[in-house]
């Protein structure tokens, strides 16, 4: 527990400070019903330490933590026989939406004419072969 | 290669028979633009093993795959400084938006003022404490 943080909303709920739904819980991780049920089930998973969000994980927590996911999507889709799809997503910075600068992990249980959309920009009309290669040998080189 | 499907399309750009705008590749994953670009940077990470998605992975895949995350998320940040966030998701199912049957984990850059949204439906209002127990306790009961 040495490695969160005071003052963060998520840490206070790994030390029990503020309650939570919790679905499950071991040494790593804890995965507990998001406040805000964008459909029932809606669960985020987060680490047990205070990481802003994916571009702070260390190749180690990347090992430690991204291994649960599957294991809570499964956990999830089993809890409803009509869950028939699941999207698992993060916001990583306030311009991609992150609310609580702890990373967490959503997975949005989805049932056939739930009504929700995808992020979506059907873009493909709008870029030339050549406008790809820039793009992609651009971030071929930050590797 | 021997883990791959004849006829799936993202097996086919692992194999070479399908082109696409490679970022990275190595023996475990490929990362590649996705045709519709979201926004410039749009990313797809996928396993060269054929895999459904997040529902079918073993513990083994997941440690094998995931790792890759934060990796393929910093590469892309840094290609254009104007990257301040990021939206690291996957569409499990058709019901979730999921097109290609092979997991897929979309990389989208967030630029300011970008006009994306994100999945959201505001429904605390709508949860009493007993409903969250409920669905928390169903949910915990399938690990």
């Amino acid at each position: 527990m040495n490695e969160l943080d005071k003052d963060c909303l998520f840490c206070k709920i790994i030390r029990g400070e503020v309650a939570s739904y919790t679905v499950f819980e071991n040494e790593d991780v804890k995965a507990y019903l998001d406040i805000s049920q964008v459909n029932p089930g809606h669960t985020l998973l987060i680490p047990k330490k205070h990481i802003t969000n994916f571009f702070d994980y260390s190749a180690e927590d990347a090992q430690q933590y991204l291994q649960y996911i599957p294991v809570v999507a499964n956990a999830i889709k089993n809890f409803d026989p009509k869950i028939t799809g699941m999207n698992v997503t993060t916001n990583n910075g306030e311009s991609a939406g992150q609310v609580v600068m702890h990373s967490h992990i959503h997975f949005i249980p989805r049932f056939a004419g739930d009504g929700l959309n995808n992020q979506t920009r059907n873009n493909a009309d709008n870029y030339e072969p050549a406008d790809y290669q820039k793009i992609a040998d651009t971030i071929k080189a930050q590797f």
